[in-house]
C-alpha cells in the first residue's frame, strides 16, 4: 500500500486533481551559458502558475538513479519504486489491456528470422510491417498445449505479448532472446525450483509455435523476454479513494495506469489538444486525471532541445483548456529528466509545479524552470511524495493525531 | 553493502572522480553581519566551478547530529553511518596499517604513569616523546600469553595500538582508562557473555605487561580504550567497481580509507601541493581519488577563522593542478562543519560543490559559500548520497527499470 498512514486520513471531498506529466521534462543546457528546453520555451501560462503557486524539484527514485519510465511513474503515483517492481511482460500486457492475473505469466515477444539451423539471422524479422505481422501473430495465438491457456496479441509491427494462464505458473524464467545473431534462441530454464513446470510448459508451447511458423518466409521464429506476472499493486481507489483516469497516447503509460486501477480513456484524438479535450469531456466522471505527454521525452532522447521546447510551448498554450475546468490541484512535472545534451533519461531532479489556488503557499519563484524549481518552496523531495502533496492540497487528508 | 540498488547498475566506464574533502569545511560567521571562513576566503577557482557546476549542502549523519570524523567519512563514502560502526581500536589499527581481522580485537593505548599503589598520576606519562616511548612500547610488544598472539605498535609519542589475535575473541570490553587521576586503571570486564574469555585473556596480558614496565621511570603503566574488531565494511571495489585511493596526511583518514579497501599513498610531500601532486603522479593507477585536507578543521577547532580561510585559499590556488588532470567529476566538500566560533565540530549542513562538465546541471548560484550552497541545485541532502551522485555524474550508473 502506498504510505499506509494516508489511508486513515482520507476524506473524499469530491475535489479534483490533475497530474500533468511531461515525460522527461527536466533538462540541462547544451552549453555552460545556455538554457535548458524548459528555460528556452516561452511559457507565460506556466510562469503565471509558478508565480501564484509553489515550485520544487523531485528525486524520481533515489539520488543519482536514472529511472526507466515504469518505476518513474510508479513513484509519481505514490508507489515506492524499489518496493513495487513491475515486470516488463506484465507492463506490456497491461499496455494493450490483455489481462494478466496473479499466477499467469506474460512475456514480450519479437518475431524474428531464423536460418535452416535455427540460428537467429534477424532479431526483428526485417522490421516486418504491422499488417504483415498480424496474421503471423494470429498463427501463434492458435497454438495451444494441454493444461494451460495461451493468448498472443500483437502490440505493434513485429512486437507481441504472450500470456499463459493456468495453475502453478511462475515467471522466474530467462529470456529466450540471445541479444545477438548467428546463434539459436536460448532455451527457457527455470530460474527457481518453483518455475520448473512453467519452463516445461512454455518450452513445449515454444516448440509447437516454431513448427506453426516453419513455412513463414521472413517471420519464421520469435524471441521472448521479460517474463512476469501481475505485480499486485494496490489500486488508486483503495489507496487514495480516488476515481482516477489515465489520458495517454502510448501503451506503456496506459499499462502502468491500469496496473494501479485507473480507467484508461481510449480512442482520443492525437496530440496535446486531443488529450486535454478528453479530460474536459470526461471531467465529471473522475476526480484524478493523469495526463501524459510523451514527446518531450522523445525529443530529449533525439537531442533536439528546440523541438522539446516547442512541445513545452504547445502544452503551455493549451493549458487554459485545463484551467477552465477549475481543478482544485494542478501539478505539472515530469517522470524524470531527459536532457537533450545526454540524449537519454537521467538522474537529475525533475521540475515540479504545484498550483492549488485554495491551499497553495506562494514562494519567491516567478518562472517555471529547473533553476527556479531548485529554489522553490517545496524544496527537493522524493517523487513518491507527489500523491501526498496532491491529496493534501486537494483537502483530501484529515489531521493526523489529536 | 552501500545502497545495494547501485550494484546492478554499475558500468565501469573508466571515468575519473575526485572527492576533495576539506575537513570541517562548513562554518558560521563570528558576528551576525560577518562572514564564515569560506565566505571570507578569496576563492576565484571554486567560485568559477560553482558558477559552472551545481551546489548543495549535506547533512552528514542526521539533522542536528554532530559527527566524529569516522562516521562523517563513512557517510561521504556511501556507508550509512548509523548502520556501519567502526570501533576506535579498529580505526586506529587501520590508520597505521596494522592488520585486524574479524575475530581479532584491537584497542588504542596510552602509556601512563602510576604511583606505588598503582593509581594513575599522569594519563599520558608526561607526554613522553616519540623516541623515548618507542622502546617502552616495544617492551609491551614482547609480552605474550598462551593461546593468542599479541601485537603492539606505536602510533605517535605515548600512543599505541594493541591487537590480540586468536580464536573466540570478542571486543565487548570496557575501557581501562578511568579518565581521571588518583585512581587505578579500571579492570577489564566482559560487557557481554561472549566476551568473557577475551576479558580473561586481556586481563592476563595486561597484568604481565604491567610487570614488564614495572622498572620504567615514567611510563610504568598504560590505559586501553576503544576495543573493537574489524567492522567488515564492503570494499569500494565490490560496492562501486572503483579503484580508489586515499591521499591524506593523517593516519585516521588513511584508516577509514583502508577499511573500505582504498589504496593509500604513503610518503607524500606534506601540504596541499604535496597531496595534489600525489594525485597527479598516481592519476593513471586509480579512478577514484579521495583527497583529504586536515587543516581547515584544525584551525576551526582553534577558533582561528582567518587561518581556516587561508587554508581554503591555498586549496583554491592549487586547484588548477587537479583541474589539469581533467577529472570527469570533481566534488569539493567537507566531512562536517567546524565553525571557528564554536571551536568544535558541529551539526550544521556542509557546503557541497559538484562539477562534472559533461553532465552537471547548472544552478543559479555563482559562489561557493554556505549561503549559496543552501540554495543550490542539489538541495539539502544526506551526505551518504555523495557516492550515488558522483557515480551518476561520472556516467557509471545505468538506468533502473524499464
Amino acid at each position: 500500500m502506498p504510505y499506509s498512514y494516508l489511508k486513515p486520513l482520507l476524506d473524499n471531498n469530491g475535489s479534483k486533481i490533475i497530474l500533468l506529466v511531461l515525460d522527461g521534462l527536466g533538462g540541462i543546457a547544451l552549453t555552460p551559458d545556455g538554457k535548458s528546453a524548459l528555460e528556452y520555451a516561452k511559457t507565460p501560462n506556466m510562469d503565471r502558475l509558478a508565480e501564484e503557486g509553489t515550485l520544487g524539484q523531485t528525486v524520481p527514485i533515489r539520488y543519482g538513479i536514472t529511472p526507466g519510465s515504469g518505476p518513474a511513474h510508479l513513484a509519481l503515483f505514490g508507489y515506492e519504486p524499489l518496493e513495487f517492481v513491475i515486470g516488463r511482460g506484465a507492463l506490456s500486457a497491461a499496455g494493450i489491456n490483455l489481462p494478466v492475473k496473479a499466477g499467469d505469466i506474460a512475456a514480450r515477444g519479437n518475431l524474428c528470422t531464423l536460418d535452416g539451423n535455427r540460428n537467429v539471422i534477424d532479431r526483428r524479422a526485417g522490421r516486418i510491417s504491422h499488417p504483415e505481422a498480424a496474421p503471423v501473430i494470429e498463427l501463434l495465438n492458435q497454438v495451444q498445449i494441454p493444461g494451460v491457456e495461451v493468448e498472443v496479441r500483437q502490440v505493434k509491427e513485429y512486437r507481441f505479448v504472450v500470456v499463459m494462464r493456468g495453475e502453478g505458473l511462475n515467471p522466474a524464467l530467462n529470456d529466450t532472446d540471445p541479444q545477438e545473431v548467428g546463434v539459436p534462441p536460448l532455451k527457457l530454464e527455470a530460474q527457481d525450483p518453483e518455475s520448473k513446470r512453467s519452463a516445461e510448459l512454455m518450452n513445449k508451447w515454444i516448440e509447437k509455435a516454431y513448427q506453426a511458423l516453419a513455412d513463414q518466409p521472413v517471420a519464421n521464429g520469435f524471441l521472448l523476454r521479460g517474463f512476469a506476472t501481475d505485480p499486485g499493486l494496490p489500486s488508486y481507489e483503495d489507496a487514495y479513494e480516488l476515481e482516477a483516469v489515465c489520458i495517454a497516447e502510448y501503451p506503456m503509460y496506459k499499462g502502468v495506469s491500469r496496473l494501479v486501477g485507473m480507467d484508461v480513456i481510449e480512442g482520443i484524438d492525437s496530440g496535446i489538444l486531443g488529450e486535454f479535450n478528453a479530460a474536459k469531456e470526461h471531467w465529471n466522471e473522475h476526480d484524478f486525471f493523469f495526463i501524459h505527454i510523451k514527446k518531450t521525452d522523445s525529443y530529449g532522447e533525439d537531442g533536439n532541445l528546440e523541438a522539446k521546447a516547442m512541445i513545452i510551448e504547445e502544452v503551455d498554450q493549451a493549458l487554459p483548456l485545463l484551467l477552465d475546468l477549475n481543478p482544485d490541484v494542478l501539478i505539472i512535472t515530469g517522470d524524470h529528466s531527459t536532457p537533450s545534451v545526454l540524449k537519454s533519461h537521467s538522474w537529475h531532479p525533475v521540475p515540479f509545479l504545484l498550483w492549488a489556488p485554495k491551499t497553495h503557499r506562494t514562494d519567491l519563484e516567478t518562472a517555471f524552470t529547473e533553476r527556479n524549481c531548485a529554489r522553490g518552496g517545496l524544496g527537493t523531495f522524493p517523487a513518491v511524495e507527489t500523491m501526498s502533496l496532491a491529496l493534501a492540497h486537494a483537502g483530501r487528508l484529515q489531521k493526523f493525531g489529536a
